[in-house]
């Protein structure tokens, strides 16, 4: 079988590696990247090589940051009394864009799946603990996704916190706004209608 | 709006600037590269300098090497009588794969495509020419794609090399060794009709 030079093959080979990046995306990616002026095709190499070299979790929440305590967790404007537990610093940073919540974060960079192999130890729970521990936490909001893996990862949280007489809540389940009665699924409506509220 | 640490939104970007690689994807990747171990995301970003750095076009036939000359120019077996045009590297390696094609070729890096704004020019069409002035050619094989675009090169290419008195062929058309009839449409059965073969 005829290849290419040694040196695009493993250019096709390690964009092949990235998730839903098959063999021909790749090869498509690769000759994009060898028609790209050296400046486009090295600033992506110099950005990559960056993440790992600045990146590094928070001290405190663990979210993404550059410094030794995100900026979230150094902002003295920021409720430390309030924990809101998510699963990724994307949830994080979906949150934060409502502008509604002013405490802080703790990334647990990922949630309970036995399937999966990942259990309590493979996330970032003993420092959740820790910070609980040490005092002056009030309540924590656990904002897993509304997944079964989500609320599994809710629940064993709940248990753990919960005897440390901390107030543990989580995300409002209902109807999404904007959305349809209609298509809305089962357990959707049910949670609607078991969370009901006077108005 | 909240965003992610200022690496991190750097690599979201770069990895945007891909083809295919909508805001969302690229997110994900730049993810995927935040988890991985530092070596498969250092490897990556290597390649794409490496490439960028020791991949050239060769001399000759503007095929990508690493050397001055490909490995298909530098084989003395290879018959430089019989030149193979091709638009992209990619076809060159799929007419290699056949195995039974056994001259060189030219990659002209593209069609012509006034839509594009791609001209003559900004091919390597000065370069072929050169080649079968040169002398020691007998035959040009046109293997652009089965396009407007790539019958338009061809039509071009022929109008340009005819007259220096060497053969210039295209690959035959057809049916494609098998499709159906059935599902066949007009113009592959015209092309089929037209180029029908005693048999």
């Amino acid at each position: 079988m005829a290849r290419y030079a040694q040196t695009v093959e493993r250019l096709i080979e390690e964009l092949g590696k990235l998730p839903g990046i098959g063999a021909r995306t790749a090869e498509r990616l690769a000759f994009h990247l060898l028609k790209a002026t050296d400046e486009q095709a090295i600033g992506l190499a110099d950005a990559i090589r960056d993440v790992k070299e600045k990146i590094r979790p928070c001290s405190v929440c663990l979210n993404l940051t550059e410094n030794e305590v995100c900026d979230i967790c150094a902002d003295p404007r920021r409720d430390k009394s309030v924990i809101c537990v998510v699963e990724q610093p994307k949830d994080l940073l979906a949150i934060e864009s409502t502008g509604v919540f002013n405490g802080v974060y703790h990334v647990l960079m990922g949630h309970i799946d036995p399937l999966e192999d990942i259990g309590a130890d493979d996330l970032t729970i003993e420092s959740l603990v820790g910070r609980v521990k040490a005092g002056g936490v009030s309540e924590v909001v656990l904002a897993t996704n509304p997944t079964v893996a989500g609320d599994g990862t809710s629940l064993y949280l709940a248990s753990l916190l919960g005897p440390m007489g901390v107030k543990v809540t989580r995300l409002a389940r209902g109807l999404p706004t904007g959305g349809q009665i209609e298509y809305a699924n089962k357990s959707i409506l049910t949670d609607a209608l078991s969370d009901r509220r006077e108005v």
